[in-house]
């Protein structure tokens, strides 16, 4: 197996159901990473650590996902000198407020690049984004997934015309 | 000069009129201290030492204030065994609920006591009301201290009973 | 039985679901208490009383919780001149954002430690926080505690590694 | 002096230059009435016996301003039995949401009749129109009043018409 | 049957399963009241002549409650010289706070008393509270109702006392 | 079939549920339209092309609806110079705050009617009573819309007055 | 003077300097108006009369503004069968976050048209879009307007280049 | 001059005052990159061509500022592949509240890397770090960075242990 160069790391196990979108996109581009579950306050000397480690280890992005008094993403932002990004997690009370604020105003100097409350998809994306910089494969493969996307739009668009509401609307809601 | 008990720290030196507040009840109620800059982001090595630290040096309750992604008083928590007293700062632009969240909404396991925006003194106060548990002197004092804000209540309701409301409200607009 | 240091108060018995996870940390950590309904409006005689005579019966700290205007804490703290800690119960339609800010934004002189919205171990491990300063016993016990959250995020960070994150998820799925 | 019927009570002195705008409109209306300092956190003793005491002095209504933690109007309306009208203060960081909430909250039994943030006037009048039920000349006042704001903004319309946006601006902007 | 002295007025029959508390204390004091269907934005002109008629039908207090854009009271309040009492209806995207500030924040001249969100029982007793201004048996019952509130508060916390919290727990999940 | 002269897009065929409120309301009232899916970030050529074409195709009305970061209407708008109706669609995080924020807060010279969260109905309504300008029927279709509203409210009201609270209530909470 | 189609009205005249920009754009659009000062609460009468007889009076739009519990939109779109824009006015305490709950989350029904707090010139530019879709004229300035919106940034942003960051950013800071 | 590799585009020449700030980083660190203005809404087929173009013209990270409904990150970001980073602009009455949403929240698929409201640096160090994963330079420009932040935070609580809090306070207000 060859040596992650991303690193999806949760407050939680908790967060995983959320996080496991991360992981999959990172798996449908074919990136090396690797899972962890690391606690800025349950076990901070393993964060830190990691946090240190992490550039000699080969990674190049790690994505941080937690939820409440968000500081995964800060503490290791603290460390670590490449690109961190936060992923806030939806929490009961607060609605995952708390958690965007938590990781989104980061002091001068230390940024953590923030995806949207639970976004852990996008965060994977941006990772990917970060990487095909200098990989003309993921830069060929995301421009793919644009064409997708967009294409996957337009068909539904038309079928929709093609359908009428009523009938498209019936598919839509046995779906949920 | 005694080794200080408290250890009142706070994230950037900006933080400092906010903070003299603490300072200033800590050195009213003749309780050693004493006060740091110290950044969760900034210099996280130096804050983990601290925290890891701080029992041994004998402190035996933080003050930790910081603004926006406000983790000082979390990273502390997250080492040091004994109370952690969170002050959120006032930001410029969420006003200070972003440190306020940063702060409060704690994980299970690493509790941070958390009081109001920019509410210094009631971080000081909180601490000596710690301490007062096994220092009669200190007790004394919070009680006079009660007693005396009291007073302070009563003799200014009787003294705009006294002089109307046209008068007061002349001197009260004055002194801002 | 002995004597209760530490007493946990709460507005109405709705909120002894939340409030559990305080009285069972005390519990596990072999610190006496009581348990009590009391309400800043309902029954606010009794509450005031309670504050008042708390020193004298040995308490020494207080937890309160309450929701929505939640002035039970503010109110024993008006009174009591150790330390109170406040627990916001989460409510139906403002999600204890309400309930955060009657316990949190206390005035100057009267401080509240107020945990996160429905933070009820937090709470009671504050107070055990605070009793440790005089105890080795709940110190070393504190210190344990930390080392044993750490251990578990640990071993599940291990073995999400060793199992996959699918297998993994799929535990975590059927736990909820 | 006739005996006061309507007690306008505040947390501190400094809610006096919002909270003279009561006092005023109960002026301009001949109510007899009362102005007080009581915080429900630094003089609890006597807000207490205050509130339990209006009935007999002859109070039929208190009018409570308070920010923050703003228990003032609670606490009192947990012992007087009728109406207790809220006045939420503006505070420095969150604006007075902190007050609202603290104040309109109330638990099920023990209402707090709120009015805006710093909207001292409003709480004035709300006491005048719960004493005009049985007052017929406080009622033809209350009448005469709402004529009187219609004609002024009438006035005012007609006014802008006739003279036109501009100069009407520059007058606008000149008392500014 | 006697003429109603207080109007419950709602914007939807949507809002009845809300409001029945109001009701529901009003028969327990025994006040005559009418309960009414009234939309501010869907029937204008019948809000406008109950508004101005209520006056001379008798009533003295009008309770009006509403969701989203809440005009309702402050519609009513713009007519009716006596007391209006919004209650601001829980809303399904914004829980209610736009319900709140648009009922809470009337401009000054017009104001609202304003209960919490679906807080009904207390916009009846609020109305109780006004009407028992000059009414020795509404006084009398609003002293019991107090007294009978406080008592209960302090049978269930012997209660819990007695039973301790796990039995006491048990009982408070069953009725969930 | 006749040309459409109102264009409802979504970003989403998942807002269709909510959408279709908007499509009935537009056959109600016999106005000709489409209905597309049309997203601002995934398929952004396709949304431009629209926004350019839409004038030429005889579109005088756009309804736009989206959730989140909405962009969609503000899009649209940029292009297509007639008006452009934004609806929000509610979020599972922020309940549709981002999407109320992020269509209504338009920089100057580019306007967006919005309507209230998920208030496609109200979208619908609003491009009828543009139409209705320059359409006596259309006009006439409302102005009998708004009577049959009141009526229905006053139908109500006269039921509930009727039959009482009780039984009203009863079957209101059948129709849940 | 030709008949006027939009109505502009107002809560306050203190909303003038934030409407004139309104004012402003329909002059330079050449559309005929008024300007009213209106009160939903001060003077409901004179409000709903402007309503009803706006239609007959040959009005095809009314931009509505006002602050705090901002009724006036949703009042006159009760009565008003054409489209109402309505403009929340920003407030000092709850900076118009108030304002435009009130208007925005209109029942289903009567929609009002919201544009973003204080953006009057906003609210005029959409009553002209709206009145462009049977004016030529008014359609061809919409366009040319879009046009020069354009060229204005494109030449801003040529300057920038040009100029530097530093020259271009000491003649913005000058122009504040 | 060599080729820009990173571009800095703002909505409006009033954002510069903020995002000089990201300008003077980049200097700092020796990263080739353009300033332009461009608006998703008042320049749209100018910021969609730039967008479409920067891949080609050979940049790899494009810096977004905007604020209200900001929508100019995400239209960028819906076009080209690489890395955006998104700064949400401070506003006057949602004090950017509305920007941050409207850049972070954005839908799978289209991620956005949001930074802090109006933190411009912050936007700048995080395109260097993201260069930095292929730029030894720059990763070692950026571990001296994170040195000298950390150097100076602890020089800076020497100077304050050393001197006092007094004498430092009177330095930092000063500064102000």
């Amino acid at each position: 197996m060859e040596k992650p160069i991303v690193s999806i790391v949760m407050g939680s196990d908790s967060d995983l159901p959320v996080m496991k979108e991360a992981i999959q996109i990172l798996l449908e581009f074919g990136v090396n990473h690797e899972v962890l579950i690391l606690s800025a306050h349950r076990s901070p000397d393993e964060t830190s650590r990691f946090a240190k480690d992490a550039l000699n280890r080969g990674i190049r992005v790690i994505v941080a996902a937690a939820g409440g008094a968000a500081h995964l993403a800060g503490v290791i932002a603290s460390h670590f000198p490449l690109p961190v990004i936060g992923v806030p997690i939806k929490t009961s009370s607060l609605n995952g407020v708390d958690s965007l604020y938590s990781i989104v105003q980061m002091p001068p100097g230390i940024p953590v690049g923030t995806v949207g409350i639970n976004a852990a998809k996008n965060a994977g994306l941006l990772a990917i984004q970060i990487l095909a910089i200098n990989s003309t494969d993921l830069l060929k493969k995301l421009i793919d997934y644009k064409k997708n996307m967009s294409q996957s739009v337009i068909n539904k668009s038309n079928k929709l015309v093609k359908t009428g509401y009523k009938k498209y609307l019936s598919v839509v809601l046995k779906q949920k």
